[in-house]
């Protein structure tokens, strides 16, 4: 057993199997298999859950409180143009102290990080004085339908309980221990179709020009200052993403426009009021015209924010003991599946540096994925030394 | 000779061999010499001019002063979906009193009326007292480059002059007597597209999103009231007839949007004044835009308008007499190849009911071209007895 855990205690064997495997979202590619490999190794229980065409696994080792959760994700987004980049995407090539490949930063450096940290943590320590779970799904980088969401009421449902949890995403921006995450902004989308009615430039009577309603309807969305920021959030934010017509002739009239835009909103705002805000001035905007103004809302995500507590301290404690760095608790960038999670636990961020992910040539330092083991080990120990009865 | 003349006096067998040449514009289909033998039988003397792939045709009886010129065209716009006409685009069937065909109202039935009351002039008056011209197109529903513009540089490079004009369009929307156009609105194409500078929407700060200066600069054009109208002219006026981006996902601020508008515009603007503004404007709504604000301004006509005169009268006039209605003196719809007249010579428009024109199922009363016939053979007679000396 002692020999098994310590051939998981580097974190780069392991992080380059999973790179090789090309766990394009939707396809494993072998990627949880190899992980599921290595956990059970270190004595974790293991179970897979498959939503249609997504893979997902579930882990545990101990089944006491406190239990502690490492969560992410073994998915990766497309390689784009192979031809630009400078090593093979899935190729997981070590030049000098970099390790090249798609994943690499977001996040299987990160999933190797946790299993390394765990196996050091079991060797130093022996059995955990509560748990350690990992929840690691296939459709991140997706639509985010089959994996975090249903994976957490698929557990849950089979009884599984956990009180902390650390997601590995790229929080850092260009330093390991820059930045640690706390919250996100949620996020709104929304389609806007105005249909009226096509005719000919020349006679404007006999027509209805969808595209001033769409744009008085664009300037008062755009118009609103929605906040100047909130405590760890940055200013929310509205940004028209595409319009469309389509309406070739410079003499036509069209008869339908459409645009699309996007909100990160901090919690100063909720998804509802949002849409109930959006929908009266789509009224107003209307008024006079005698077309149609439909609107397509969806909110992928509400902001929260996980409040200062012992478990961030421990975290912001752990980042800097081991990084020399003190980090910045934020809640700025994209969504993730921590939206998801926050619902279950207190749940918080810290990973590799994500510079060039979702790029070509997707890279992390060696260097810095052995800091982050370190930093995740900090973490478990800490952890426990705090929450253990 | 006699006998050739009386052979053209109905205007319905012309029309209907002319609406049987699918002269779909560039083609001719045979329209040209169709209508060269019928002006030829009555004594003109025709030449062709042929620019790129369009042929035209200049026609000319007499060689003294005043002359009095009919202008038009033989081209047509497609038939579109065949299978939507109740009857044969091409076949020119008479159903009742009724005349199908595309190109019945524009404007063949037309171009047989001129041929007809110029036949019937000749039966009862004998030789002119001065000259009578035809100057036909084969590119007016096209792009207009190679048709009635470089017609009159041709001809009048040939020594011809000519020294009032009348357009056979369909200016009349229900009833023949209606409306003589006496100018057109000039018209401004316009193309804007704004190049910013592309990034993720939930890091705006990294990105330089083209639609907000794209939204203000539209707006600010659309909020002009450019007038109120102008005597004969409806007001100016400003459609945005396309916006487009193109830009899928909902999480990608663009690099670059794109729009198209166009103004009608009476004579209290010039197409140089307007295009001024629209960069004035543009200039404006770059301010603090990193990126760059391109515009395509073309000017495709200018306002014109024909002043009240004899000539203007006693079209009023033969119109009334014929007609037993009192026509309006308007500058409305579209443009025509007036716009390129104007610069030669005073020019008005009347012509058959354009209801259906350029739509399925064009078509015209039988005894509109017969009454539209007696508007023009009147209207030659007035003309010399006015202008000759």
């Amino acid at each position: 057993m002692l020999t098994n855990i310590a051939d998981f205690t580097d974190p780069i064997p392991l992080a380059r199997e999973l790179i090789r495997a090309q766990s394009v979202t939707p396809h494993d590619a072998g990627a949880l298999d190899t992980l599921q490999r290595a956990l059970e190794a270190l004595g974790f229980t293991c179970r897979r859950y498959r939503f249609e065409e997504v893979d997902n696994l579930y882990a545990r080792l101990g089944s006491g409180a406190p239990a502690f959760c490492f969560a992410g994700h073994t998915d990766v987004v497309p390689a784009g143009d192979d031809a630009a980049w400078r090593k093979r995407p899935f190729a997981a090539e070590i030049d000098g102290d970099m390790l090249w490949g798609r994943g690499a930063a977001d996040m299987k450096g990160a999933i190797a990080a946790f299993v390394a940290a765990t196996a050091r943590h079991l060797e130093d320590a022996g059995t955990p004085r509560g748990s350690i779970a990992f929840l690691i799904t296939g459709d991140e980088e997706g639509p985010a339908v089959n994996g975090t969401k249903k994976l957490l009421e698929a557990v849950t449902a089979d009884g599984e309980r956990f009180d902390h949890c650390l997601v590995g995403e790229p929080t850092n921006p260009s330093v390991l221990g820059e930045t640690i995450k706390i919250g996100r902004r949620g996020s709104l989308n929304g389609v806007i179709t105005v249909t009226g009615r096509q005719g000919h430039v020349a006679y404007p009577e006999k027509a209805d020009n969808p595209i001033p309603p769409l744009l008085d309807l664009l300037s008062r969305l755009k118009a609103r200052t929605l906040d100047t920021g909130a405590p760890h959030f940055q200013p929310s934010n509205l940004e028209i993403t595409s319009i469309d017509v389509g309406n070739e002739p410079h003499n036509v009239i069209p008869a339908r426009a459409r645009a699309k835009f996007n909100i990160r909103f901090n919690i100063a705002h909720t998804g509802d009021d949002l849409k109930a805000w959006i929908e009266r001035e789509a009224a107003a905007a209307g008024l006079g015209f005698e077309g149609r103004i439909d609107l397509d809302l969806k909110v992928t995500g509400e902001a929260f924010l996980t409040r200062t507590s012992p478990f961030t301290e421990l975290l912001k404690q752990a980042v800097g003991e081991v990084t020399g760095r003190e980090p910045a608790m934020t809640t700025g960038g994209g969504t993730s599946d921590a939206r998801f999670i926050k619902d279950y636990a207190p749940v918080a961020e810290f990973g590799l540096v994500g510079a060039t992910m979702h790029q070509v040539d997707e890279r992390v330092r060696v260097g810095d994925v052995e800091l982050l083991t370190r930093v995740y080990q900090r973490i478990i120990e800490r952890y426990f030394e705090v929450f253990a009865p």
